[in-house]
């Protein structure tokens, strides 16, 4: 079969724009032995991509212009040449930015018998929950009942951040972009107190949420929410690095943090991670985390665009403010 | 017995000047029951000091205008009013910047029988050598064989810094502000790479030395250095934040590294520590580090200074560049 996708038809300058993407049609054709051809239900969008939109070394290769992008999806099984795989199987994979795919079966993973909606599975259940997961229990090393601080609560990673962060017992502040988004930190998330980054001063709403400090910033957004963090943390307080998402689209190099050298009188521990290299946290985390959402303890929002056609509207989304929780395109 | 001692006059604003510090006379009683009285024989300055002539709160409180200055020495017991106490007894104590004191004699630490002279007590057997010892084994994490950068190479942490790394077999590379010093670190301390931070790029420099990147960075310096060896390091490095004496007299915040988002994706760990929270090392680094100055594996680099009016110019000359290895105030 032919399926639509999208390919990278320039290198973005500064924030993406639709022209910087091309739909285009590839092949998905009947498998052959060993292989799996399947129809994608919804792709994810994440801010990472951008990364690999530039022309640099970094921890994952470049995209290549004229490729179609890849990333997660969540698909059907249309046809099988796998006895492991049958028809109407839910498996997760890389092949995204496209309607469908055949690969390799060992390329993807089955989903098994599935409780939650499938898109939950590119988001709380999936690599921005697993993020989330590691980034605060492993590398924020939280301990239960701590004061944290979550930037970019809101969105994907951020969202089951500060939910998980409630399950342990702790205190848990927000910020957001926008008024709305704000609020849903408290009323719908359990967050202890929510905030818009862009009304008032960053310290002052943490000061004010957290007279004693915080134990633990988990930082999505880097740059002013950092220096702002660091001017709120307590003695032997953690700083996972995330993602750093107020810089992606920065043209030149802009200035870090004018207070990290408070790190050295406080202890601070401020330590970067990418999810991948903590697979062998993976089956915890799919456990804990269908545990969670099953019960609702951990609630998934998400913004859904549909269409293939959507995808890089969805991609500049998420740098403009656009999604609430997990951005999905629903196939 | 009246002593001479060192006072703040008035706050510092940038970098300090001889007329910041008054000399002034104070007493040194004879002892009474439970105390001790001391002729310091060497006194310490150190760049954190500096933090402390702030009004500001920090890891340690402010110096106060018109106290005598306070910090590391060694003296001699003079008169001893203790049972665990006689005369001629070399005690470390907190009662520096100045000729001599009378105190109880639990604040202070009798050094027992002694190899190294009583100044190695302030430098590479006391707090700049176990900074080293905690900053870089424990903080950094050293493994045996990896490549090292330590920053302020030449001074009295920094030397102590590379010099354990070498006993660790690592590859290590020292910056410093000179040539002289640059070239004191190939030749008589055993690092692998010295250079002059001031001539080139640091990057270049690093690049050259350690083409294959930076596994431990000892930042001692902060700022420009932070920034470059965040460049150069490897997937997993590890950072100790130990100092950041190039932005100790400013009078304004200065920027942050611009790069700092490296950390993400190469899983770098920053971590600041100061010395005082890791005493549990304390015997630990006594025992090792004893061995390694009285059998040579570690140098002691000092700079001296003679009588108590030369230490505001001692002190200064810690952010002029004046000092190789430890700077030291014989009284």
């Amino acid at each position: 079969m032919r399926v639509r996708a999208i390919a990278l038809k320039r290198r973005p300058n500064g924030l993406p724009e639709t022209e910087d993407f091309d739909v285009c049609e590839v092949d998905a054709p009947p498998p052959e032995a060993g292989e799996i051809q399947v129809r994608n239900v919804c792709m994810s969008v994440d801010p990472y991509m951008r990364g690999r939109m530039y022309d640099r070394k970094s921890y994952v290769p470049p995209f290549q212009i004229g490729e179609v992008l890849s990333g997660g999806s969540i698909g059907e099984v249309l046809a099988s040449a796998h006895p492991d795989f049958k028809e109407g199987d839910f498996v997760s994979s890389s092949y995204g930015w496209r309607e469908g795919f055949t690969a390799p079966a060992a390329q993807v993973e089955r989903l098994g018998k599935i409780q939650a909606p499938p898109s939950a599975y590119l988001g709380a259940l999936g690599m921005p929950g697993m993020t989330a997961y590691v980034g605060l229990l492993e590398i924020g090393a939280l301990q239960d009942g701590e004061s944290v601080f979550v930037s970019g609560a809101a969105g994907a990673v951020g969202s089951v951040a500060g939910q998980i962060a409630k399950i342990r017992g702790c205190s848990v502040i927000g910020s957001a972009g926008t008024d709305d988004k704000a609020r849903l930190l408290t009323e719908e998330l359990g967050f202890d107190y929510g905030f818009n980054y862009k009304e008032g001063s960053i310290v002052q709403h943490l000061r004010q949420a957290a007279p004693k400090g915080l134990d633990v910033y988990f930082d999505n957004v880097g740059s002013d929410h950092l220096q702002a963090a660091l001017m709120c943390m307590r003695p032997n307080g953690r700083i996972p690095l995330c993602g750093a998402i107020s810089t992606y689209n920065d043209a030149a190099p802009r200035p870090g943090p004018n207070n990290l050298s408070m790190a050295i009188g406080l202890g601070l521990t401020l330590r970067g991670f990418i999810v991948s290299n903590f697979m062998h946290r993976y089956a915890n985390f799919r456990s804990d985390m269908e545990k969670w959402v099953n019960n609702g303890q951990i609630k998934t929002k998400e913004t859904i665009l549909g269409g293939i056609e959507s995808a890089p509207d969805a991609f500049i989304g998420l740098f403009t403010g656009v999604n609430v929780g997990k951005m999905i395109v629903s196939l």
